[in-house]
């Protein structure tokens, strides 16, 4: 069953499957601040154009990905990315899925 | 704002957006064979996982795509993919969308 996510009155929407590679969402985010937490590790992957990210949200330094490249999350922890064009992600998780917190 | 599509009884699910590269969907398939029609030129480029195409749907020649891998579809023409294992899928697509046919 393909999942469906979503966050921020709609602003960020994810699907969510399996394969045999292992569990991911790929999702899409419309320009603004968004902040989630990864209750399990995650990497975070541009499908799609360019973010600035601060790990973990509120204290680390912003760093600028663009397509192709990714960012690892920590289970446990959280972090900003900072859209200002949509863009689309791909989002590699590990173990069962707890599901993101719905800011 | 961010389209939310379905096909197939919600066995194909997409995310349709537009940034300044583009219009494009974001999607996922779960296994079985699945035919689209794409009213505009579009490009299938997958994010995870292979697949193989028949281009048109139920005449051409069937070939093996795999993660990174895309194939054009010229507009007004079909064509099938064959999925074993769930995919996921960007669709890039020139002009305005008029809408995949929900088979």
């Amino acid at each position: 069953m393909i999942g469906q996510n979503e966050y921020y009155e709609g602003r960020v929407r994810s699907l969510e499957f399996k394969n045999n590679q292992g569990n991911f969402t790929v999702g899409v985010m419309e320009p603004g601040e968004w902040t989630f937490e990864a209750p399990i590790k995650e990497w975070m992957r541009l499908v799609s154009g360019s973010w600035d990210v601060q790990q973990p949200a509120g204290q680390g330094e912003w760093k600028t990905y663009r397509e192709g490249e990714e960012f690892e999350v920590p289970g446990g922890t959280d972090f900003t990315v900072r859209v200002t064009d949509t863009v689309a992600y791909q989002c590699p998780y590990t173990g069962e899925f707890l599901g993101h917190l719905d800011m």
